[in-house]
């Protein structure tokens, strides 16, 4: 599923191939929506985005970081999200903008100190996550929220994909190979070539994690932190997070 | 002004002396509750709660931390939100709980880039914020989203008082007067006392600080940091964060 615009007219939908079927709510709609006829916005409006920080092996190593014993939670604001497409907002503060491809996993009911058994009892589905993060700040701030919360640093979509949908297509969320491409200048790179396979915690554990401190809400989303080989971005760069399964997510870098 | 449950109905308005007077917006309510007849709810409903860090010199060096540069900002989630008279929960993983009295800044229009210069303009009012922190995962996790992030570690309230209405009464909210005072086996005791003066980033500049990274929403909470003299709660205490002209906040604490 998915929401979008058309003309003044915000609604969620259903995506098939290259049609958008309105949710029944949306009664004055036509039956059927050409995806290129609309604008993608964020596929759900959460309340909170929590991350999960130094989720690979591999990545805590490249950022010289300690390995968690618990999952490292950080938020991003609301007012960071961007959907599929949208301009990633490039700050005059920062000299270090990276990109971090990652899985990330929307909740569809509320709850709270959920065991890892009932977890997937709450998750609406999946989609592809970018944790945009002025490297830079992140280093001299501590704290990571300024580094990570900028307008447009939370790109995510372009739709959520079920779990039914993902098992129709014989997958599973806990080995998708995940990559994040940058095309610069004509030429595109791989950056982060990975499985959901390595997160050193997995959804049910993130999510039981979580939902012991906060109570998620229908809608909010878990990124679940990044594999090895984050990169910079440029102005003019276009950086595309896909998983197999989900989706492609691509968003152009623009002066802040 | 302040957001109240009378039954099954939530509504907003404005409060004097003992008496609330519905929003014109809510036309089949009464003209006038008594206080006491009603719940008293979150103020606001913010999109994001935004925390400075280590914004009074004192409170700085108590934690033997450096003093910043730039205010160091952290969120809060919107599920921690707990009203006046609201019982915050003690998580079992804790073993140390703070309070932290801040005055709270309630942004009233959306916003981004403020100056300084314009800041009080994007202002609705203030309010009594206590920080609740897990001072014990604050020094593990590295991160403070956790050990801030608790369900219940956001209270605030009792009610938003303007600018206005802080001014009828001959006061500016960079000279109040904050304070906390913990009530344990029926003996109240002061733990912190300071006056918003001692700011090392004050209100205009937090706003600017904070707009020039993400978007402030309609609603949205500012936690502007805390004094000295942050201490210990444990379960059956009383807290009450009191601000010179806009109330008192008071909670209990109750077992996780």
């Amino acid at each position: 599923m998915g929401r979008f615009q058309f003309s003044d007219t915000v609604f969620s939908g259903e995506v098939y191939d290259d049609s958008v079927y309105p949710d029944p709510i949306y009664q004055r709609l036509d039956d059927v929506y050409p995806l290129s006829s609309l604008v993608i916005l964020p596929p759900v409006r959460p309340s909170k985005i929590v991350c999960a920080g130094l989720n690979y092996v591999d990545h805590a190593q490249e950022l010289n970081m300690e390995l968690p014993k618990d999952p490292v939670l950080f938020l991003k604001p609301p007012s960071a999200a961007l959907p599929h497409e949208g301009l990633i907002r490039y700050p005059p503060i920062s000299g270090q903008v990276d990109h971090e491809a990652e899985l990330g996993v929307v909740i569809g009911k509320t709850c709270r100190n959920v065991s890892e058994d009932d977890a997937f009892d709450y998750i609406l589905g999946y989609t592809c996550f970018n944790d945009v993060t002025a490297r830079d700040l992140q280093r001299t701030d501590g704290q990571w929220t300024r580094a990570k919360g900028f307008d447009t640093f939370a790109p995510f979509g372009p739709f959520v994909v079920t779990p039914e949908e993902l098992a129709h297509q014989k997958l599973s969320s806990d080995r998708l190979s995940i990559s994040c491409h940058v095309t610069r200048g004509g030429n595109k790179e791989v950056r982060q070539k990975a499985s959901t396979a390595d997160l050193i915690f997995d959804i049910p554990e993130l999510i039981a994690f979580i939902s012991s401190v906060m109570t998620l809400e229908n809608g909010d989303v878990i990124a679940t932190g990044t594999p090895p080989g984050v990169g910079e971005l440029i102005v003019g760069d276009v950086v595309e997070v896909e998983i197999e399964g989900i989706g492609v997510l691509r968003n152009k870098v623009v002066s802040g």
